[in-house]
């Protein structure tokens, strides 16, 4: 049985409100041995008034060793099993630039790249053309006919962009033509089952037009596709936890991600002041707010330890005007761990804070990933923090009798 | 979903080098009430060192409560799910001796036993013959003949042989019949299943010879046979993490079961020393090492508490020469506890260490029961303690994007 099978059927409405501070790969690492991680050297004196407070504990994204992406990554958060339920890699790219895809749609990851005289791929990025110069291009392709099909270009960023076929009987079941080498043509799209012929046939007429339009480019002279995929079915978060949720983020990755579980994306905020003031501002139209902080990340993955500090410390001042909000549940947590000193995501437990007048306290004075050991939550897999939240929240009633 | 069918996706190949030192039976209790277990009261100025540098937490060999045998301990500390994958103990006793099982054989692990005149069993290890008596006894009994079926007879130790039947439509479905107690007679071989029948009627047919060949013996003048089973099917190292894996054990028993997951057994080392000399001299030619300890084990079998904390010291004295091999991954487990106030195996969390460039630190200063509690691997099933390995190697890809 699954979580949300329980959650179906035990939750109650009632007027709490739940708040999920998401800061994108808060966990860490030390630099050196017997150091402290970003998040304990970062100044975080809310954090800690709050993990007095609360209870805290490292939540595994996926499974142990299992470094997940960020689609994943917020799934698990948001209380799906993220071995379940999987998010194809075209519709995480659509949705990552804000395409808002229908059933049935069908979504490409296309990547601008060059081809030499006899055809064949002599560079796979397009010398990694600025989203300056693909942009246009991307855009003018627009202009490609496929009969009984509509269909969608998004530029994304430098070589890459998306492609959404939309018409009836397209599915996802088509390889990749990126050859992953140089050297030897891209490959013709093929169905990876029978179903997937149409969309095929699709991708060809696409294909067969594009290399027309972009013949005269230097770089960009052509295009590989990857990924096709669906748009996932996934319950709302209406359905599964009686929860009227909305999304508030800066980044279009993380409103898809909100949307397609349901989620009301708010505002357009730039910075984490305005992602605060739209929350205020809607505190009474939803049960559940999930605000998504992204530079904990982006400065992980730059591999700057110092940024990531800062950043951590920045996240950490917007708090208390949170707390004003009197949240019933408040709920400090990150989708995964993204390590400066590893520049990338990793499987590391994430901190992970939950306060609520009923919550269970524990003796943590601070939060951080050592502290988190000796924490009430102790480790758990992040699938299981939307029960948690709902039961704090006085939203889950008894299972049996 | 598996954990190894994630495994299957995601694994990446290099170069780094895991080791995993399984000192069987590590995990231990307290004499008294207030007093420590073996592990910490053994000296262990080695693993106290690791401890500092790496993480270390309770590894749960099947689920909580769960006392594994020898096999599944191990398969769960292999990542293979220990409630998916049953190894027969017959089929563990023959790939133990080296005897290549293949599918449709049925093993079985035989006892010499004596019989007094009624025929009632006197004692059901024939007094504990050494195998210098009884392996000439058992190569003996390859004389018989069953129709229709090949049989393979191979000594073990002690009172211990193993046969092997092969023909068409043989399975492991047939009881025990060692009636586990002095004083009646041996159980005549009865099916479990239906299908079991023609396996029945081989063993009938082996068993009357034997006792006929057998009949002159002072001690060992018959034998009871348990654990019918045929062999498992078990993916292999190489398919499922993409390593080339190695084992390096002193008991058979240890060889098989490594074997079976498609490990490469190393050479005929006797004491630690000269196993690690093994790992040492084939460094190069593998991606994991599986060294195997016993000692451990039997002593706690035993309720020997101080041979066990003698045999913990012996074991930390092996690191110093593993490290300098500079594995990019350490781990130091049991595949169960077994305490020598239980003198049996046991279901208590295992003490695991894990020492990688990337591990995120703990607060650990030793390497015991109580530190683990505090560990930065919390409680895990063992069966997750390959994709830490993994993860720490740098060997796993990320899940989802």
């Amino acid at each position: 049985m699954d979580i949300q099978d329980l959650t179906r059927q035990l939750h109650i409405k009632n007027n709490s409100k739940i708040v999920m501070l998401v800061a994108d790969g808060l966990g860490g690492l030390p630099l050196v041995p017997g150091g402290k991680t970003e998040l304990e050297t970062a100044a975080t004196p809310q954090l800690d008034a709050l993990a007095v407070r609360g209870v805290q504990g490292g939540s595994v994204p996926v499974l142990p060793g299992i470094t997940p992406g960020s689609g994943p990554g917020h799934l698990a958060l948001f209380g799906y099993d993220p071995l379940k339920y999987l998010i194809g890699r075209g519709a995480l790219e659509a949705t990552g630039v804000g395409f808002a895809l229908q059933a049935g749609d069908v979504a490409v990851r296309c990547n601008f790249c060059t081809l030499d005289r006899a055809g064949n791929i002599c560079d796979r990025r397009a010398g990694r053309i600025s989203s300056h110069q693909s942009a246009p291009l991307a855009i003018s392709l627009r202009q490609i006919e496929v009969p009984g099909v509509e269909v969608f270009v998004e530029p994304v960023k430098d070589h890459r962009f998306v492609v959404v076929f939309r018409g009836d009987g397209l599915t996802g079941d088509v390889a990749d033509t990126d050859p992953q080498a140089t050297g030897v043509p891209p490959l013709d799209p093929a169905a990876t089952r029978p179903e997937g012929e149409k969309t095929v046939r699709a991708a060809k007429a696409f294909l067969q037009q594009a290399r027309s339009l972009l013949a005269g480019q230097d770089k960009a002279n052509f295009l590989t596709m990857r990924g096709f995929a669906g748009k996932p079915r996934l319950p709302t978060y209406e359905e599964v936890y009686g929860l009227r949720a909305a999304a508030i983020a800066v980044y279009p990755m993380y409103k898809g991600l909100a949307q397609l579980v349901g989620m009301t994306v708010l505002g357009a905020p730039t910075t984490l002041d305005e992602q605060v003031d739209v929350m205020a501002r809607h505190w009474l139209d939803f049960d559940f707010f999930f605000l998504h902080f992204k530079y904990t990340d982006s400065s992980g993955e730059d591999g700057d330890f110092e940024a990531k500090v800062k950043f951590t410390a920045q996240f950490d001042a917007c708090i208390p005007r949170v707390a004003a909000l009197k949240p019933d549940v408040l709920i400090v947590t990150g989708d995964h761990s993204t390590p400066a000193a590893l520049k990338s995501h990793s499987w590391h437990p994430v901190p992970t804070l939950l306060v609520s007048n009923c919550c269970r306290p524990d003796p943590c004075t601070t939060f951080g990933e050592s502290q988190c050991l000796g924490g009430g939550l102790g480790q758990f897999e992040a699938k299981y923090l939307m029960t948690l939240a709902l039961a704090n929240a006085g939203r889950l009633g008894k299972y049996g009798a």
